[in-house]
């Protein structure tokens, strides 16, 4: 039976776990490849380090050995930077083989670029792994809805984030307590940047963005805030209104603009994310034919990492195009978006003094916490006439909310 | 350019919208398949009722004539019964064509032996319409999860029943008036019995078990029941501890035997489907990779299940072979499930007089409506010494749920 042979360059969480699953999985492999599927090389980085790893393996701290392997037909990049990864990645396709990263950074910054390099040398590429860890979000928008016009997609795609504002609410902790705990339970890097400012959910946004719409938005023009200014005193205000913070990635489409934001926002009972807890991942598509589908699941971890991993296997090895998709169908046009569209807004720090006419006062939950309606260019305005006021859209139709609550007797 | 010619029988809600959606979407279908897809004829019932179908069309009540068209490639079928379907589908792929069906019953009954005939005949078959609407599980579990081993899938399938039993719930309403309001929305049939008695259910998770497993239980010993006897009281006395009833098709592979029941069971507010409400339909895949993931999304409706149409026109236009991953990954096996395993279940009929020392009495919420805990055996032969029992089990971890609420104290 001939062979494919696959280089897992990186040995960590993930590379273990696809290390492991090609080990405990060879029969199905073989069974839908109609191949065996052998591990032939695995990069690392300190060579001191025991591991346990077949003797039979390769493993080497030098890229360049596991290329001039007599045979390799799939690179798997489970590695954190951008580089070496990228130039790496570039030879593996060069050489000809198929690559499958788990590396968001590194791809939503050279996704293009490979996918285009893939494509010249007749290679394929998988990248589910970038996205919302084993929730086949990639793949359903990539194989599964080509023909519908994708015009909105929602995630919550940090795991980490979602934890800690779940330990805030339900512990009624602080923000430093929670990030402790994701730290304790391997969750949180010992340096949360990455996680708690946002920027792994601005990676993954982009990443959908181009294989929801065939193109991303300035990433400047993103609004990109973490979870780090919600304290617990806001959480419960939002609670007393039957709101809850989560940290939600948003992309629309509305003609040729693409709309996108990476931020705090507030969900009632009825949207589809106020039900999802600790670090599952969850996303929504809205397209113009199926309506609305949320797909939840594990976003991060050994197992469900290495799951993206050996589909996107399968996938690769059953030749598919490196293009085909990736630029996605033309794109649905929800319409013009009105700037002028009055919201509902959880805003600290704000008085009844600086009423305008244009502001309709909802409801005070605390001290200087209340719920308004009125305009984003309103409350961007009042945010510069007064320092220190924060405030955070509240998603979905919160008049049925209110509807559904004693709140409404206070209207 | 080519053109990929389509037949559609039956113009009812699923043909009519996969019509329009062919018209709409054309541009998509050209850009995704290169070619034109054109609806080359229509079979209807009645030849006297006025339809919106373009002149070219042919549009006949002859079979045959269809079979007679010079050019033909895909036939989509979304009548409802299983005869005269079963020998239109039969003789199209006999003549080469793709089919694409939305029809479950038919397809529970008969999927298996067509599949092997389009094996033969060197065509594919799009079934993604025959579950959970606009929801691609089908697919999920067909192309994305291929070495996963599935080993658990859960459901609520049918949009009807669950309809039902919110408004039930959220306008404190009997069944019957439930029921009318689900026929006044068009949700029901006159006569409902396939939806409120779980044969609809049932026949959607049969295809469900040969995508997941490769086979299915034997029919006879698949617990069916619909949820005609949940009665207001027994809503309202669930609700008091924090459960709500859902009815939900449920598949478990343990060993080589699969374990399968559609009825009516209890969730708690840390179960994927306690939130699943409406016509929505919801389908929660486990299995040893990935671990739980859940898809959501509208089960039924025009377009929803046009989508589901449209995507398979694709699938099988990318001549994927019938038979690939209809027969199942070898599947997974989470241990031989232990008849002894004591339960919780929301009893009513029960005294306390019927007491024996395998049952533990958890919380009472009416007048003879406990939860309890004991194995099935117990519960079973409660029933049998007591007529007029009636038992629905808990899913999930009820204990963790007591441990959040007041109840408790009780314990």
């Amino acid at each position: 039976m001939s062979v494919i042979k696959v280089a897992i360059l990186g040995f960590g969480t993930v590379g273990q776990g696809v290390y492991k699953t090609i080990q405990s999985h060879g029969e199905e492999l073989t069974a839908v490849l109609g191949k065996k599927v052998e591990v032939a090389a695995v990069l690392i980085k300190n060579n001191q380090k025991e591991r346990e790893i077949s003797e039979e393996v390769l493993v080497t701290t030098n890229f360049g050995e596991i290329l001039d392997l007599p045979q390799l037909d799939i690179v798997v990049e489970a590695i954190v930077d951008k580089e070496p990864t990228f130039t790496f990645l570039k030879k593996a396709i060069k050489h000809g083989c198929h690559i499958i990263t788990a590396n968001k950074e590194m791809f939503a910054h050279h996704g293009k670029e490979l996918i285009e390099l893939a494509d010249e040398n007749h290679v394929s590429i998988g990248f589910e792994a970038t996205v919302a860890g084993g929730i086949p979000v990639i793949q359903t928008l990539r194989e599964l809805l080509k023909i519908n016009r994708v015009d909105q997609v929602q995630g919550i795609l940090n795991g980490t984030s979602n934890f800690i504002l779940t330990e805030m609410r339900v512990k009624k902790q602080s923000f430093a307590q929670s990030l402790l705990q994701a730290q304790l339970n391997g969750y949180a890097e010992a340096d949360p940047t990455n996680d708690v400012e946002g920027y792994d959910a601005f990676y993954k946004t982009m990443i959908l963005s181009r294989i929801s719409f065939g193109e991303e938005p300035n990433w400047h023009a993103v609004e990109r805030e973490g979870i780090t200014s919600i304290t617990s005193e806001l959480i419960a205000a939002a609670e007393k209104f039957g709101l809850r913070f989560k940290h939600v990635a948003s992309l629309t489409k509305a003609g040729n603009q693409i709309k996108a934001s990476v931020k705090p926002v507030l969900v009632g009972q009825e949207h589809p994310f106020y039900h999802v807890e600790g670090v599952e991942n969850a996303v929504n598509v809205h397209s113009d034919i199926v309506g609305r589908i949320t797909l939840q699941g594990p976003g991060a971890g050994m197992f469900p990492t290495a799951s993206a991993v050996i589909e996107d296997l399968v996938y690769v090895c059953q030749s598919h195009p490196a293009k085909r998709s990736y630029t996605g169908t033309p794109g649905g046009n929800i319409g013009q978006k009105n700037e002028d569209k009055k919201e509902y807004w959880l805003v600290q720090g704000l008085t009844k003094k600086y009423a305008a006419p244009s502001i309709t006062w909802i409801d005070q939950a605390a001290n200087e916490i209340f719920i308004i309606q009125t305009t984003r260019k309103e409350v961007d305005q009042l945010a510069i006439q007064q320092g220190g006021l924060v405030y955070y859209p509240i998603l979905g139709e919160y008049e049925t909310l209110l509807k559904d609550t004693a709140l409404t007797a206070l209207l």
